[in-house]
C-alpha cells in the first residue's frame, strides 16, 4: 500500500505550533504510524478526539502518555514543564460542556498555557456570570462555551473588552440538536467582535487563543 | 365565481375573541367583502399586515378606522372605550422590531387591554434589562420580542417568574436572516417554562396572553 | 478537577421554582456530586431524561426516589402530600406519545398539581377529541402533545378557549422524522394564540404552566 | 438558432390528455411560437402560471382566450361544451388559497368535469367542514386545499371515504413560508391513504383526479 | 396509569377499511394491550414496522399470526380467502426497495387485492421498463417505488395513463440518504398528475390505491 | 482607493483557457475597469450573466461586442473564426432551459467548439430522447441540462457511453425551487460515472467538457 | 408613542468601542432621532449597512457626513485625525467582495487603523497569494474575505502565524447563494486556529480585530 | 417470492461497462442469489460497501475472492492481468479519506487502470500539493478526494489542465459533518471546469474518469 499520511514538519516553523492529529476517523494501525513518525522525529503527538478503546491501546504501547476520556484528548509524550497563567479563561455554560471545556484546557497546556475554568455559569442565572465580571478583567483572551441556546458569549461580549472565542457545544435537543442553534446564535450575535470556531471544536479555539497570546 | 369566505362568527362564544383577518395576501376586493360582511354582523374587523396601498383604500371606503403603517395593522370600528392597564408588558431587543411591539399592542388594545412597552433593552448592554427588574413584576404577562440570536426571552426567564411568550423577529443578516435563528434559541432556550409564537406573529402571542389573562 | 456545576439555589425565590436537572448528557458521577449538593441543601431533586441504567444506580444510592423508565424522569426525594386537582388536562394525539405524557405529568406532580390525561385523541378520528370538549372546559391550562403532523393543537384551538400549550413529539418517519413537522404546524398554525416548546419539550410545558397557574 | 421546443403530441394517446405548457419561466415569444405550432395542429393550448402582462399579449393576438389573473391560467381555444359534473369536489382551508382553487377548477374543466368548490373551511373552526360531511360524500375524488400548517386533508381523511389528493398552498409567515410546512404535515399525515403533490401544484392535482375518473 | 390508547372501531363504516397500528415506536407491553382489545371486538390487527424481537414475542402468543422480517409487518389473524387481481401494479427501481414492495403488497393483501410485482425495473436500464409497458396497461393502480433520484415515476408517467402513487424509498447515501432527494424528485416530477406518499410510507400507498379501487 | 482586481493572465500557461469573468455581481465601472485591463493586454473578455443595462452601457463603448440576453453573456472581442463541430451535444429537457443551453454554446464557441443542441427532449416523453440515442452516439462529450426533477441525465447515462456532465437549472417551483431537487437528483443517480456542476453553472460545465476535449 | 430606542453610551467604558447603528432595518425617522441623541451627547454615530436613498437624506442634514455607498457605511462625524498603520491587513478573494473589505476598512478606520488591502487574491490563483506572503507577515491581525468556496481562509492559515478571521461573503450563486458554502467551509477549516464571523459581518470582523489589538 | 432483481447484461454493449452491485442495503441471501445469477452469465460481480460480516460469508463461498474492508469493497473474480498506468492520479486531503481512495482504486483496477496514489497533501500544508505539480502533469484525469471543508480540488483546478473530478469525503464534524460541505465547496468553486459526484461516490468517480479514458 502507498504510504497514507505526509507529517507537515514544517507548520511549526511556518505558523508557531506543530501538527495536531484528528484521532476520530483513523484506525489504531493508522495513528501507531503516525506516532512512529513523530517518535522518529522526536517529537510529542497530540491526538483530539480518540475513542477510549482506541486509546488504551495507543496509552499501553507508547509511554509517556495522557488520556482525558470526557474529551478524548490524548498525548504521547510530556505536557511542557513551565507554563503560563492568567493568560484565558475558558467560560461554560453547564456541566455538560465538560467535554469542551478539557479539550480547550489540555490543548492550551500542551503549548504552555495553563487556562483558568469558569463553568456552569450560563445565562438563565445571569448573577453568577455577574458575580464574576471583575475576576474575569484580568484574563488576556477568554473562550466561551455554550451549547442550548448559546446566549453566554452574547452577555459576556456586552460585558467584557478582551478578545472572545465563542465554541458551540453539541448539547441540546430538539431543534438545539447537534449545536446548530448555539453555533447560529454566537454567529448572529447582537455584541460585537465576536468570532466563533466549528461546533465541538474546542481545539481549534485553544489554538485561535495561542495565535492571539504569540501576536 | 362560488363565495370564497366563510366568516367564523360562533368562534368568538367559543374561545372568547372573534375571528381576525390575515390580509397580507388577499386582494382589496376580498377585503372589501369580508368587512362588508362584518359590517352587516355590527363587529368591527381586526385585519393583520396589510400593505399600505389596500390600507389606504380601504381606509378611504370604511369609516372610522385606524392603520399603522408599521405594523401594517388595520381596524375597521373603534378600539373600545375602557382598557385595563398593568396586566400585560412588552420587552423588546432593539428598535428594528418596532413592527413587532405594534402589532402585540394594538392587537391587545383591541381586546381591552393596555401593554406597557419596554423597548430597546437587548443582553448587549444587559444593564439596560437589570434597571427594569422590579418594575416588570407587577405585570401578569410577558410578552418579550427579539431578532437576532434572540437571547432576550432566556435571560428574563431567569430573572423573572411570570408567563413569558417569546416572538422571534426576523430581524437579522446571514445565518440570522428571517428569524430562525432567534426562533430556534427561544425554542432551546435553557431557562424554565418560556413558550415561543411563530416569527413575527406578533398577533398570535398577544392573543395567547389573553387567553391567559382570561383564564 | 475545577468544580464543573453551580446549583442556583436562588431560582426558586426569583422565578418560584427550583432548578431541575438535564440528565441526559451528565454521567452518573456528576449526577452523583449534584444530587449530594442538593441533599446537602435539603432539598429534593428532580432529573429529566435520565437513562435506564444510570437511574438505577443512582436509585440504589439514594432514597426515597422514584424513576419512570418511559419518560426517564427521576426524583431523588419525595413528592407532595398535597395536589390540586382539575388545573391540567394533557391531550395526546396517540400512544407513541406516552413519554411524554409521563414527563409532563411527573413534572407537574412535583409542582403540587395533578394533571388529567386524555390520550389517544388524534384529528385522524376526530371524534374522540369532539366528545371530551365539554369535560374539558374546566381546566385552566390544556397542554397539547402531538407527533406526525401535529394537527391536534390547532383543532383545539378552534374548539376551546383556554391557555393552550402545544408539545411537538419526535414521533414519526420520513419527513416527520424527529418531529420537525409537528413543530412547524404547530407554530404555522392557524388556530390563535398557542404557544409552542420545543420538540419532546414535556418538562417545559409543564413549566409553562406552572407560570400560568402561579400568574 | 436550433428550434427549442418540441411539442409531444402522442402524449394523449399514451395517457389520456394532451401536454399542457408550463408558462411562468417562458417568454411571451416563446409562448407564441409554441402556440402557434398547436394551432397547426388544431388544437387548443392550456398554459399555467402566465403573468398578467404575458397574458394580455397573447390574449390579444389568439382568439377565442380565456385568461383567469389570480390563478395566471390562460387558455387559447375553449373549453369543452359538455362537461360532467359531481365528480369532484375541491376543498380550501382559507381564502388566500383561491389562485390554487381556479387552477385546479379551470384545469378540470378543460378536460371535461365541472368541479365543486368548498371554500374557507379550515380547521381552526371544524364545524365548517362537519356541516358539509353528508353533501360531500357523494363526489368521486376530493381535492384538498390548504396553507399555513395544512391540518385539513388529515381531517378529510379521517371522516370520508374517497381518494383524497392533498395539495399544499404557499400561503403563510415564518416557518410556514413557502408552503413546506403545509407539503409537510400532509405526507405526514396520521390520515390514511392521503397523497400529496408539490407546493402550488393545482394542474397536477387536477390532471390525478383525472387519471382516476377515467380508470 | 391511565389507559393510553382509544382504538377507532368506527373508522371502517366511515372511510371503508380499518385502524392499523404503527408498531415501531411502541413496547411490546402496547402492542399487547392492543391485539387484546381488538381480540375482543373480533377483529384481526395489522400493524406495520414491528421489530424482529418484539414480533416473536408477540406471534409467539397470538395465532394465527403472519410476520414478514424484511418489511416488518405483522398480522394478528388471516389474510381474507378471497382476493382480487389484476387491480394494482407494484413496479421498484432497485432490489434494494424489497422492504417497501412486500409492506405495499401484505397490506393490500390484507384488504383483498393481490398485486403484481415488477421489481428491479429502474430507468439506468430503460429498457427493463419499456419491455413490460404492455402487460402494464391491464392494471387499474399503479404503485412505483423509488430510492435514489427517484426518476423512475416519471418514466412511467410519461407512458402510462392510470393513477400513479409514487413511493420514495430511504435506499441511497450522501445526499441521497434518507430518502429526501427521491421525495423531492417525485414531487417536482414533470410528468402530470403523479401523487406522492411519505418516505417508506408503502402502507400509506396501499390503502390510497385502496380508495381509488374502491371509488 | 486600493486597485481591486488581479488578472490571472497566467491562467492560459497553467490550465489551457485564460480567467473568465463572473459579471453578475460587479458594477459596470468595475468590469470597465477590468475590460480595459484586458484590452491592455490584447486579449477578449469573456464575462457570463451581465444584466441587460450594464452589457448595453459596455457594448456601447466596447467593439467588437457579442451580448445574448437570455444567458446574459458578453463578449468583448470576437469569437474564433475557425471552430470544430461534433464534439459536443448540449441535451436539455424543456423549453426554460434555454438560458443554460446558450451559456454553455457560447462559451464552448469561445474555445473554438461548435456545440449541437438537442432541446426539449425530456423524459416524461422518453421517445424525443430514444429517436436521437443513435445520432448521439458521434459527440465526445454529453453536457445534459435539466430542472425539475432532472432526471434526463440518469436515462441518458443508462444509454450512452461518452463523459457526461450534468447541470442542474433553477427551474422548478414548490420543492423544486432554485434547482436543488434537479442537483441532487443528479448527484444521487443510479446511472455509473456521471458528473456534476453547480446549479445554473453552464459556464462551468463547457469548460469541463473542453479539459475532456484537450486532454 | 412610546420611546424605541436606548443607547447604550457606557459601552464604551465597558468594552472599549461606542455602540454602532445597525442601519439595513431603521427607517430615516429612527435613525434621524438615534443621530440626534449622539449629537446631544457629543459624539460621532457610525451606522453600517445604509441604503443609499436613507443616507442621502441624512447626509443632507448632518454635517461633517461620510457616506460609502459599495458597503453602506454612514458616518456622522469626523474619522479620527490620527491612525495607526501597519497592524491590520485585509485580504479577499474576489472583486466582489468589495463592499466587505470597505465595510471593514472604514470600521477600522472610525477606531483609528488604517488596514492595508490585498484584494482579488483568490485560491484559484494561488500564486497571486504566494507572492505576498513575505510582506504579510508584519501585520498583527490577518482579516480573509471569501465568498463562493470560501477556501482562501484555509491556504492563509496554513502559511501565516498571526490570529485570522475569516469573513463569508454572500457572493455565489446555486448552492453558493448567500454565503452559507463560504460560512461553512470557513468553520470546517483543517487549517488550525481560524475564527470565523457572520456572512457579510464585516464589521463584526473590524471590531474583533480591534479586540485583539487593544489586548 | 417474486424475483427481485434484474441484471442489466447488456449494460456493457451499451456503455462500456458492466452493472456494479450496491451492496450496502442488501442481505446476504439477496448478494447470494445475484453472484449465482453472474456466475451463470461467466462474469466476476464487483459490490461496492460491503459490510464486512456480509463479506466474510460471501468470499466464504465464493472463490477466487477480493474484499478490502476499509472501503468494503468485493470482487468475486479476478483483477484483470493486464492493467494501464499513468492515466489517473487519485490525491486525497487528508489519512481519514482512505475508503474513498481505496473504493476509486480497486475500481479502476476491475477496468484495467492502475491509478497513482497522492495522499494527505490537504491545504492547510500548500507546499506538499505544490512540490508533486510537474509530477502530476503527466496523467490524463485527475480525481481529487477531500472532506472537512474540501479545499483541494479548486487549488489543484487552478494549477493543472486536466479533467478533474472532485470527491468529497463525509469526513468532518459539526458543520461538516457527513460531507456536505465538502460538496458545496467543490461545486461552488471558483476553479474553472471540476466537475463533482455524490459524497463519497468513489466508485462514480472512477467510473466517471474511465468514461473519459474511453473517449
Amino acid at each position: 500500500m502507498s504510504k497514507n499520511f505526509r507529517i507537515d514538519y514544517q507548520r511549526e516553523d511556518r505558523i508557531g505550533f506543530q501538527e495536531v492529529v484528528f484521532g476520530a476517523s483513523k484506525t489504531v494501525e493508522q495513528l501507531d504510524a503516525i506516532i512512529d513518525d513523530y517518535q522518529k522525529n522526536k517529537k510529542s503527538t497530540l491526538i483530539t478526539r480518540v475513542q477510549e478503546e482506541k486509546a488504551n491501546i495507543l496509552c499501553e504501547k507508547f509511554k509517556p502518555s495522557f488520556y482525558d476520556p470526557i474529551s478524548g484528548i490524548l498525548l504521547i509524550g510530556d505536557f511542557p514543564k513551565e507554563v503560563r497563567e492568567n493568560e484565558v479563561a475558558i467560560l461554560s455554560g453547564g456541566t455538560s460542556d465538560q467535554f469542551l471545556v478539557d479539550e480547550i484546557y489540555y490543548t492550551l497546556l500542551f503549548v504552555g498555557r495553563k487556562a483558568a475554568r469558569y463553568q456552569d455559569i450560563g445565562v438563565a442565572g445571569v448573577h453568577r456570570l455577574l458575580d464574576n465580571i471583575e475576576e474575569l478583567k484580568k484574563f488576556k483572551v477568554l473562550i466561551v462555551v455554550a451549547g442550548f441556546e448559546g446566549a453566554l458569549p452574547t452577555v459576556v461580549g456586552g460585558l467584557l473588552p478582551q478578545p472572545i472565542i465563542a465554541v458551540p457545544a453539541s448539547v441540546g435537543y430538539g431543534v438545539g440538536e447537534g449545536g446548530k442553534v448555539a453555533l447560529y446564535s454566537m454567529l448572529s450575535s447582537c455584541a460585537n467582535g465576536i468570532t466563533v470556531v466549528n461546533i465541538d471544536n474546542g481545539y481549534g479555539a485553544a489554538m485561535a487563543a495561542f495565535r492571539i497570546l504569540k501576536s
